[in-house]
C-alpha cells in the first residue's frame, strides 16, 4: 500500500501536461510520474518537470528503470501509439489510454494481448471525456441487464446543431464559429459525419452487449444535411435536433445507430447544450440514469486519464472490454426499430402537390400526426412542408421516400429524421 | 477466480428480494447467495428461495457456514442492523449496506471497525439510489479537487415541488397525493423537514471533502413554507423551486446547507423532475459532471447494492470512507456563501408599506433587482410582493428579514430563498 506506482507518460499535449502537473503536486497518492516522453525536451508546457527523467523514444518508456504503467497521450490510431500501447502490454505493464481511434481500429489484437495477459487497459478518456461512463458501465451498474444506451457522444456537433438553436445560425455559419473558437476541425468531417460517435458508441455497447466493436454494424448519418429551417420547424413541435448514438437490444441482437433526431423539449438530452456530452442508459433493475458532462478539452480527459491511474495504483485495473473481442458476440445487423418520423420535402408550389405527397405516405403505410406548412415567399416554386408520422416502419418510410424522391415534378428535396423515443 | 464469493443476505423487503432473485439469476456472476434472514420465513416475496439457508437470527449469517460478504437490507439506524453490521466488520467480513441512518448516526464507530481492521463497508445504495455518486466521488473523479457538490437528494421532496409546478397544487395537495402514490411516509417528516437530504449530504461531503459527517455543520431548511404563490412568483422570473443540498469550500472549510432554492429554467438542475434525484459535481482539473436518475424504489436501490457486491467479488471493495471518521476535518460552521435572494412579503394593503418595506431593505444593504406585485383581490389586507436581490451577504439579509418582521403593521409574512448560482 505504501508503495507508489511509478508513471511513464506519453505525449504532453494539453492532456499530458495536465495530467503531468495533476500526479507531481501528489493528486494521485499512490502514483508518482517518473519518466515522460514528448516530440520536443525543451518545450515550455508550464509545468516544472525537471524531476522526471525525459526519453525521446516512447518506447523507451516500457524498460526505463522503474516504470510500472505506461499513459499512452500521444493519439493517433496507428504509429506511435499503438507501438507503445502494444509492447507495454506484451510487457505485462497496465496502459492507460485516451485514444479511442486506435480502439476503435485495433479492439480485437488489443484486447487479445490485454485480456490474453491479463493486463490492464483502461481507456475512461476514450469515451465521453471527463464523464465517466466507462466505470458506470462495468461498474456502477454491474448486476444489471442494460436495454438500452443512448447519447450524445460528440461535442461538436451539439454545439452546431444547439448554436444553430440559440442563435438561427445556418448550418455552415455555426460549423465556421465552432472551428474559430476550437470546438470544431480544420477538417470537421470525421465529428460531423456522425464518425467520432459511432466509434465512442461502438466502444459502449462492447462494455453494455458485449457486442464486438464494428463500425459496418453502426448506421451513422451525420448533421450536414441540417438547415436553419429544419432547427425552426423542430421549435414548432416542441423540439430540438441532436445528434443522438443509440445502442439497445432490437430482435435477438443489438441496432446501432447514430443520427439527428427530433428530440422534444421536455426530454433530458434535449437539455444538453453546447459541447457538452450526455449518456443514458435504461437497465433492469435500476431504470435510467443519465450522465452530462464535458466531452472533451484537456482538463476533462486528464480528469479520466487520473481517475484510470487511481484505480491502477488501488489495483482495481481492468482488461480491455474484460473479454477478449473475439469471443465477443458478432452483431448481425439488425432492422431499425419502428419510430415516429420528420419528414421534410420541398414542395412544388402548384396544385395536386401535397394530395399527390400524402397519398405516396398513405400507399406506402405511412401514416401522418401533424403537418406544418410554411406560407410561400414571393417566388418559391417549392414550399417546405413538414409531417409527424405515427409509428413507421423504417422499411415503410424508405419505400415512401424513395417514392417521394422519384417525383421530381412535386418534390425536389426530402429529409427525415427518427423521433427520440425516451422510453423504448 | 473461479471462486464465488457467498453471499449471506438479511432483510427480503422489495430491495433484499430483488438483489435474491437477481443473484440466483446470476446478475452477478462472481457472486453466490447462499443464505438469508427475514422475520418471516414463509412468506412469498416471488423469488424462490428454496436452495438457499434460510436463518431466523441475522447475526447467524455472520458463522454461517461459507458466507464471506453479509448483505444489510434489515434498515433502522440502531438495532439488528447496526448489531450485524458492527458484528461482521469486527470478524472481518466485508459489508454491502443500503442503510443511510445507520450510516448517518454511527459513521465514527463503523468506520473506526471498517478502516480500522481494513474490512470494506460499501454504501453506494444509502445515497441518491441507483446513481452510480459514490463510486463517481470516490473513483470516477479520484485526482480531481472538488469545489462543490449540490443536488437534489430527496425525490419526495422534489415529487412534491414538480407537481406543485406542473399541477398548480398546495403543498399540502401535493403532499398528499405522495403519500398516496407512495412515494411519501405517513409521517413524512424526515422527508419534507430537509434531514433526509442532510443525511445524505453528509456522507457526500465525507467523500468529497473529507469532513466529519455530522448534521449539526448543516444549515438545513425543509419546504414546508413553499406555497403555490410561490411557485406562481418563482415562474415569473422563469424559475422554479428545488430543495438543494450543496457542501462547497467557502472560507479555510466547507459550508453545507440544504435547502429550497430558486432555480433558473435553463439550469440542469431545473429540469430534475418528480421523484427523480440529481447531483452535479464541479471539480478540477475536470469541469462539472451531472448524474440524474432514481433516488428511491426496490430497483434503483438493488442495482446499487448489486454493483457493490460485484465489486467486492473483484477485490474492489473499500472501507468506509477510506478514513477514520476520528481523523477527518471537523468542519467549523461556516458563514454562507453571498448570494442573490427570493423574498416574498405579505405587505399591508395600504400607502407607505412598500415604501417602508424598500426602505428597511437598504438600510440593511439589501439592493433590489427586481419587484413583482400582485393586484389586490377584494378584501385583502396584504399582498404578495416579490423581491429578486443583488448579491447580499446572508448576515445582511437575516438582518433586514428580521427588522421586516418587526414591522407587523405592513408586513405579516417573509420567506427568503436562495438562488442557486450554477458557477460558484
Amino acid at each position: 500500500m505504501s508503495e507508489k506506482i511509478r508513471i511513464g507518460l506519453a505525449g504532453l499535449g494539453t492532456v499530458g501536461a495536465t495530467v503531468a502537473a495533476r500526479l507531481l503536486q501528489g493528486a494521485v497518492p499512490r502514483a508518482q510520474l517518473v519518466a515522460v516522453s514528448a516530440r520536443d525536451a525543451k518545450k515550455d508546457r508550464g509545468v516544472d518537470l525537471s524531476g522526471v527523467d525525459f526519453v525521446a523514444d516512447p518506447q523507451e518508456l516500457i524498460a526505463h528503470q522503474g516504470v510500472d504503467v505506461v499513459v499512452e497521450l500521444i493519439g493517433g490510431a496507428d504509429g506511435s501509439a499503438l507501438a507503445l500501447v502494444s509492447a507495454a502490454l506484451e510487457a505485462g505493464k497496465p496502459v492507460v489510454t485516451a485514444n479511442k481511434a486506435m480502439l476503435a481500429a485495433h479492439a480485437a489484437p488489443l484486447s487479445d494481448l490485454s485480456v490474453g495477459g491479463n493486463v490492464p487497459l483502461a481507456f475512461e478518456a476514450a469515451v465521453a471525456g471527463g464523464i465517466p461512463v466507462i466505470k458506470t458501465l462495468r461498474e456502477g451498474l454491474a448486476g444489471n441487464d442494460i436495454a438500452r444506451l443512448c447519447g450524445i457522444l460528440n461535442g461538436t456537433c451539439n454545439y452546431i446543431l444547439t448554436r444553430m438553436e440559440a442563435a438561427g445560425l445556418s448550418f455552415e455559419a455555426a460549423l465556421q464559429e465552432a472551428q474559430e473558437i476550437g470546438f470544431a476541425e480544420v477538417d470537421p468531417t470525421l465529428d460531423i459525419s456522425g464518425m467520432d460517435a459511432g466509434q465512442k458508441l461502438a466502444i459502449l455497447s462492447a462494455l453494455a452487449f458485449g457486442v464486438a466493436p464494428a463500425m459496418d454494424n453502426i448506421a451513422v448519418t451525420g448533421i450536414e444535411a441540417i438547415t436553419a429551417a429544419d432547427i425552426a420547424f423542430a421549435a414548432e413541435f416542441d423540439s430540438v435536433i441532436r445528434l443522438v448514438g443509440t445502442a439497445a437490444h432490437e430482435g435477438n441482437g443489438v441496432y446501432h445507430s447514430v443520427e439527428p433526431m427530433l428530440v422534444k423539449k421536455s426530454q433530458a438530452l434535449a437539455q444538453v447544450l453546447n459541447e457538452l456530452n450526455a449518456v443514458s442508459i435504461t437497465a433492469a433493475p435500476l431504470g435510467s440514469v443519465m450522465l452530462q458532462g464535458p466531452g472533451a478539452g484537456g482538463g476533462a480527459t486528464a480528469s479520466a486519464v487520473l481517475a484510470d491511474i487511481a484505480d491502477i495504483a488501488r489495483g482495481f485495473g481492468r482488461p480491455l472490454f474484460d473479454v477478449a473481442v473475439s469471443a465477443m458476440t458478432e452483431s448481425a445487423t439488425q432492422n431499425a426499430p419502428a419510430s415516429e418520423f420528420y419528414i421534410r420535402l420541398a414542395l412544388a408550389d402548384k396544385p395536386g402537390s401535397m394530395a399527390k405527397a400524402t397519398q405516396i405516405l398513405a400507399e406506402n403505410g405511412v401514416s401522418i400526426e401533424e403537418v406544418v406548412q410554411r406560407s410561400s415567399e414571393a417566388g418559391d416554386s417549392y414550399l417546405p412542408v413538414v409531417f409527424i408520422t405515427h409509428q413507421t416502419e423504417k422499411a415503410s418510410l424508405d419505400a415512401a421516400l424513395a417514392a417521394l424522391a422519384a417525383q421530381s415534378e412535386i418534390c425536389n428535396a426530402v429529409l427525415a429524421l427518427p423521433v427520440f423515443a425516451e422510453e423504448m
